[in-house]
């Protein structure tokens, strides 16, 4: 398990599902994909715990997405994975994770049929915490994520309500793409997105059985 | 001057702009841009000249899109370049890029206001060849590009024709991610594309005042 610092460094991509739980779905009015759909943030936009605020660029309506995030242990390409057996081979560790977007940015590449890199890849806006360890989530998809702002529970919801399991993401990207170790992967963002700007306090963190996990702990302005 | 290996090695992002030649713009029946628009391909697809050839996904219509690429030599953000010079001391290099595209897969993304990862980040889908030292390209906006398919020339134009010029790109992308030394650009492609299947040769190249560039050579299946 590298640390996290190594995370940032050896990371060549960043893979985020979309549109991954139900109810985040009806919150934008999107509609709900009968395929998963994939983006890419560039590895300049995470954000260390030691390394400042979230900067939100001028203009912007900045949207917090609280993720459930992989990393990638091993070169791997046309993964068939079914059961969270064969996904958990290629996953080096996890991380909590904020897909921080520009929501009027991204809905102006939306009708206008342009591609989400910039609303999805401005510098910070891939805030990360852990790793957690492999042995720490018995179960990947019962793991309870949450984000508040200012102290107020924005997110709070669990793994298991995600539409495309984690097996089924791995396999679908690694089609496409070969993964890489130090890859990170982002899971999909329950409801609750919401704004934030400059100034608020974003908490985020993960619980198991009701446990906090300490190392997956945010706090970012 | 890095050798092409580790440019592959050390890649963190290779960002692109679209619709940056008019001619090419009318071609795919787009709108002309006021503002130069971006998206990331994944450094997974990069292909060097030894690699093999370009693998066409099953039911994907892929075409080739020769353009100049550049890679970053210093990380910097913020860039107010305005001049070739200014720009001139981020390069370290540049490169014969080949952006090969999904094109059905980027129409359907297109249409449903979808990113652009997928269509334009298989595997293999960004042969590069080069470096070309700096020293050999006296002007950037002045350089000829070429690719053929079976022999029969497809494109052909000069960077003198790019609607934003590389100082505007490098100032734009930085504004929003800082670029990082090995970090590639691509700086768009003129008119011509088109598709190509298993088993067509794509050959590119570049000329400067006439003169082909030795190293600027692709030849791809
Ligand atoms: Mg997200
Ligand atoms: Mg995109
Ligand atoms: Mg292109």
């Amino acid at each position: 398990m590298a640390a996290l610092q190594s995370i940032k460094q050896n990371c060549k991509k960043v893979m985020c599902i979309g549109r991954n739980y139900a109810d985040h779905v009806k919150e934008l009015n999107n509609q709900r994909p009968k395929q998963p759909f994939f983006f890419l943030k560039p590895p300049s936009s995470i954000l260390l715990p030691d390394e400042g605020p979230v900067l939100r660029p001028a203009g912007v309506n900045m949207h917090f997405e609280v993720e459930l995030g992989l990393v990638i242990g091993k070169q791997v390409k046309d993964i068939k994975a079914e059961k969270d057996e064969d996904a958990l081979q290629y996953i080096d560790s996890y991380l909590l994770t904020i897909d921080m977007t520009g929501r009027n940015v991204q809905e102006e590449a939306k009708k206008r049929g342009l591609p989400w890199s910039i609303a999805k890849g401005y510098d910070t806006f891939c805030p990360i915490a852990g790793p957690i360890a492999k042995s720490k989530i018995t179960d990947m998809h019962n793991v309870e994520i949450y984000l508040k702002v200012n102290g107020e529970t924005k997110q709070e919801d669990n793994t298991e309500l995600m539409l495309f399991r984690i097996p089924r993401q791995l396999s679908d990207i690694s089609q496409v793409m070969t993964l890489e170790p130090g890859d990170v992967v982002l899971t999909g963002t329950p409801k609750g997105v919401g704004p934030v700007t400059s100034g608020d306090v974003m908490e985020a963190g993960m619980r198991i059985n009701g446990k906090e996990v300490e190392e997956a702990h945010i706090k970012v302005e």
